[in-house]
């Protein structure tokens, strides 16, 4: 048995669930917008079932719920966040808010956040720049499960990074990705179904590729495209931990292993504002060509059309906009339960 | 046997062949700079031996050796770059100035260069924006080789894109890179030597990847990460052709196929000046760690050390420039024959 909801309810059930955390009831609603735009783009893994996750962090003392997060301006196009070890997606909201600020003076802005936590999936952050006519780069670091290219050792974040175009003639552009080949996750169903996997998606713990996914979960995540990747996953981490002041590579604290100390994560949004550079129709038109070119390819499987990164993401959000989204009850039934906390304070 | 230059007999060489081409002189000390640190930097590929493809060009008629390059400023943080078809460092060091003098102003600049050709190699770019103080993230794009993930033709270009953070303590961490697993002209050096290829470098005609690298040269090259390289090479597109008001995708005019055809290519500069974050001595002491804790990971293989990206071609560099570069006497003859063009004109 599935429940289903629409985009509002979803919004302030969330909403709600955080606010029973302890949160400030706009604070919530501001993080829960990035979880449920996840949820509703199919990034589950990324979504309002976080909550739960954030909700132990915040129990623990782990995250705080009221931080008192500063916004610095360095610079007419620059923005320093301290986000005062907040749950990460308000932290990032108010990151965004600064970035869409500065972008609107100067043209781009980049803001860089210290000081905060797992801050949900990059695409919903993204999806609201592009709806405000943004073009953006926005990633973050992650606590390590990569190995620097030729080691054995841990010292690097699957960091997600994002890219996004916007469109004001239908869906943007939008690559929200990490690094690694495949998530750990995927490694771990391979594991529990007992199959081999392909050599290219980890090591063993001396740092050897290898397709038994048991001696992979004790050993380190490959990145795509090897030496290339290990590089994309340094450059996310630099500009989201070094510049920002936030911690990197083996600093960062693992959530897993240490649910009370900070994370001090570090993020930064990137935002350039194309109505700058010509005028919507003259961008909806480029980018009308622009996905007439990729989705009139010939593709190689006839059944498979050549698609634009995002497209898939895009159209469910649209879907579930449209249809509500089928829920497992079990986890409406806890992000009640956390809601009703605060009924119970007051 | 080769002959042996200094940086600054090499700067000279190059500026004159590039004014015996037809190229004011001060423009042409300022696009040899690009080859020439590109040379030095062991990226002989994109370096001086460049002058000779780019003079064909320009003889024909497909380049202009004196254009009107036009600089206008559309934000506090944005500028547009017309090139005016001229040689590509010549318009990417100007859009490289244009951008330094902008994130001097505000923090960030970003410049989107159209009407541009073939720029050479990213790296000198990112590392002359690194030693004024500036990160960067440069990009070019390009004629298509690429099909769209899961397409059997090729509609995007191997878009090269380069990432820096400046080190006031020491090298900087420098990621140049293409999108493709490798380069077109690894396939052509297995072909004629007979031997096969991973299938992961490339697909044949209908877009199936194969290991034999005939058929690899009559079909696509493959992206890092499947789907994610796929996707970067778009983003650097959107940034660099769309975004810009150049050419993007299919529009690109191929050089080999069209030479007397401008490319109307496109790039983009952006630059984020490091100092308005912290003090040279903070963001030094910050890379040192960074860079230790990458240095003194356990390596898989103890001949092969860990590195960060950049490190080789900077090593290079720093061993040229104290003791030269041994270069083939053939290329040298060939840029003193374009350089006495110049003395024949006069």
């Amino acid at each position: 048995m599935t429940a289903r909801l629409h985009e509002a309810a979803l919004a302030d059930l969330a909403a709600r669930a955080l606010a029973g955390l302890g949160l400030d009831p706009r604070d919530a609603a501001d993080a829960a917008r990035i979880l449920v735009l996840g949820e509703l783009m199919g990034l589950s893994t990324h979504g309002i079932g976080r909550i739960e996750s954030y909700g132990e962090r915040l129990d623990l003392g782990g995250i705080k719920a009221r931080p008192a997060i500063r916004v610095d301006k360095v610079a007419a196009a620059i923005a320093k966040v301290d986000g005062d070890n907040g749950v990460g997606p308000l932290v990032g909201m108010r990151a965004l808010q600064a970035a869409m600020e500065l972008a609107r003076e100067t043209g781009v802005g980049i803001v860089f956040a210290r000081a905060s936590n797992h801050f949900g999936p990059v695409a919903p952050y993204s999806l609201l720049a592009a709806e405000a006519g943004f073009a953006s780069i926005i990633g973050s670091n992650a606590s390590t499960t990569i190995a620097p290219w030729g080691g054995r050792d841990a010292r690097l974040g699957n960091s997600p990074v994002g890219f996004c175009v916007p469109n004001p003639g239908g869906q943007p552009i939008l690559l929200d990705m990490a690094l690694s080949v495949v998530a750990r996750a995927k490694i771990r169903n391979a594991a529990k179904r007992g199959e081999a996997i392909p050599p290219t998606w980890a090591t063993d713990k001396d740092g050897k590729p290898t397709t038994d996914p048991k001696a992979a979960l004790d050993g380190f995540l490959l990145p795509i495209g090897g030496h290339k990747g290990y590089g994309l996953a340094l450059i996310v981490d630099l500009f989201a931990g070094l510049l920002s002041g936030a911690a990197f590579l083996t600093h960062v604290s693992s959530w897993s292993e240490n649910p009370e100390a900070p994370s001090d994560l570090g993020h930064f949004f990137l935002l350039i504002d194309t109505a700058r550079l010509g005028p919507p129709e003259w961008l909806a038109a480029r980018m009308q060509d622009f996905l007439a070119i990729l989705h009139s390819t010939p593709p190689a499987d006839p059944a498979a059309p050549v698609l634009a990164p995002g497209e898939i993401e895009l159209d469910k959000l649209e879907r579930h906009r449209r249809d509500g989204i089928a829920l497992d009850p079990a986890l409406i039934a806890s992000l009640e339960a956390l809601a009703a906390r605060a009924s119970a304070r007051t």
